[in-house]
């Protein structure tokens, strides 16, 4: 469930595109009004109206929003926000600007990701990372694993909208060795949603799996068939038996090497396959306990699933760490960052 | 182009239902008007009135089109058809079914591909090679590569709305080794369909092609990844760079064990990248050739390609033989399926 919180009766999209133009003026100088403004427009509208404002902006004021947004920033975040603002708008960048992917931290980013629609949300997200890719990077699994077959597939419009590539052919360009093996049908598979589930199956594809795993073979292409290609009702069913027919959590016998990236990452899919809340409470707990703040998981997380299932995190947060995800946030972050992820995350905690 | 022939005014979708009603009573039992009725009727209809007519039949009569016509089918056909039927209409069959799968020749299976809507039609026909798959077969090139990705990804949805999982889990349980590795990226990958070239990825990837060819590292991960991934215009580029560095075509190069059923589906697929309608050309000129017909190949390219490219396949068939496919086909077949076949393809010889 959603944490969005916004009036019962939305203003018009115009109304709102003429509040935000006001507010761009001050945006990134000094904090004001005018941050609060663009937050209690943007961080209080559905994903549809918010595509309804970036339309009329454009009508209205000749320009996209997320330039508007772009042209004020502070000079600080200016060659950064450039980067992301060309990948946004599907400009030509040097490849100079890669440099600065780090500083793409902060309020700017995270209400440049917000204005998005979900699919190209993801687009973008995955665009960045298979740029940078590194072993222990997790975007690719959240896009392909939390997301329904239907919204992988909608990502990967707008990936090839938006980069005139494939996000499967970036994935294998990108990737190696057992990584890329396992990424790319993961990326690829439109995996089958519907809940029937074949017992036989699961029973004889965990007794591969245990096999596979008893014998260290954890790149095994029968494993990587398996998880990538099978629906997650029956994953859930082969995993259930799993545990049923050989005592441990497929998990627990994936632990053997905590060192070992490529285990790492069939515990995470498999986690997230699992239960993908649980799984994304996870990445915020590390984000907001690292020294320094994981700016970029935490406004990931909070950006893709305010919308879908943050009310969920937000009590699984709550459950695992005794303090809420709105105490945690505000302790951890500062200015209009801060408010603008409070805003999505919103107060009624758990 | 399409080589399908249709009045300029269309009956009503009711009309042409009760015209298929009365013929079916005959259908089968003899060769008479009620057959030539059926062909002139739904060999005549373009596909969104043909899926009109049956949405009208089901409501008129109660009763699938595909039921229907599959109830008046004469004994020989009817365990063959019943298999077919229950494909068609995703009803449980039994394993035994299964022999019969070499005797859905003839009009009747004609006439039952042919009602179906392109993207069913290919998730039946990815189904039926997917459980009964061998090497040499080339069915899921046709569905992945001659197919727009979109069309590609039209069937995966009609393929698990109809069997309840995804064409892409089936593929990886039924195929194996090398040929697993080929096709399961092959089915999976959504490619990119722009005409936008990257000249310099060109020139490396025809290298790697090279280098991996030269070492008769065939089935390489890097020779697999180029083929599955890569946007169809850059495979182009790709290919007249690889010519053009190192001489030969890249087929050609392929060519060093004609036995060898992997390269000989590389090749396959590279020659349908090329140029679908000659790949297709080719297809329909070896199942004529092949000594009793290979009926099979003849009615699914001629059902699946008449509303699509037939015209340039035609032209192609006739450029290569010397003789019109039309008189080709008329010679090769008889009765309705003569007729339906004949009626497809068109009288405007090239």
């Amino acid at each position: 469930m959603s944490t969005l919180t916004f009036p019962g009766s939305l203003p018009s999209p115009a109304d709102d595109c003429e509040q935000l133009h006001k507010a761009f003026q001050g945006w990134g100088i000094q904090r004001g009004t005018n941050e609060g403004l663009i937050i209690s427009v943007l961080a209080h509208r559905p994903a549809a109206h918010r595509r309804e404002i970036r339309r009329a902006y454009a009508e209205i004021y000749g320009e996209d929003l997320l330039k508007s947004l772009d042209k004020e920033l502070t000079r600080d975040f200016e060659v950064a926000s450039t980067y992301l603002c060309c990948s946004l708008l599907a400009l030509k960048i040097s490849p100079l600007s890669l440099i600065f992917v780090g500083f793409w931290f902060g309020a700017q980013r995270a209400v440049l990701l917000w204005v998005l629609d979900a699919a190209e949300r993801d687009a973008v997200l995955a665009n960045e990372v298979v740029r940078k890719w590194s072993p222990g990077n997790r975007v690719l699994i959240e896009i392909a694993v939390a997301r329904t077959a239907d919204e992988l597939f909608a990502a990967k419009r707008a990936y090839q909208a938006r980069f005139k590539r494939s996000l499967e052919e970036d994935v294998a360009a990108h990737t190696n060795g057992d990584f890329r093996k396992l990424l790319v049908p993961l990326v690829s598979s439109y995996r089958y949603e519907g809940s029937e589930v074949n017992t036989s199956l699961a029973k004889s594809e965990a007794k591969m799996l245990h096999e596979k795993i008893k014998g260290k073979d954890y790149n095994h292409e029968e494993v990587i068939r398996i998880l990538t290609t099978r629906s997650k009702a029956q994953l859930l069913a082969t995993f259930n038996d799993y545990k049923n027919q050989f005592g441990n959590p497929i998990n627990k016998d994936l632990k053997s090497d905590p060192k070992n990236e490529f285990l790492s990452m069939l515990r995470a899919i498999i986690r997230c396959i699992t239960c993908p809340e649980r799984y994304l409470e996870k990445i915020i707990r590390l984000a907001i306990n690292k020294m320094g703040t994981d700016e970029g998981a935490l406004t990931r997380v909070i950006t893709t699933r305010a919308e879908v299932d943050m009310k969920q995190i937000k009590e699984l947060y709550y459950k695992r760490n005794n303090v809420t995800l709105y105490s945690a946030v505000k302790k951890d972050t500062t200015g209009d960052y801060e408010d603008f992820l409070l805003a999505l995350i919103g107060h009624d905690d758990a």
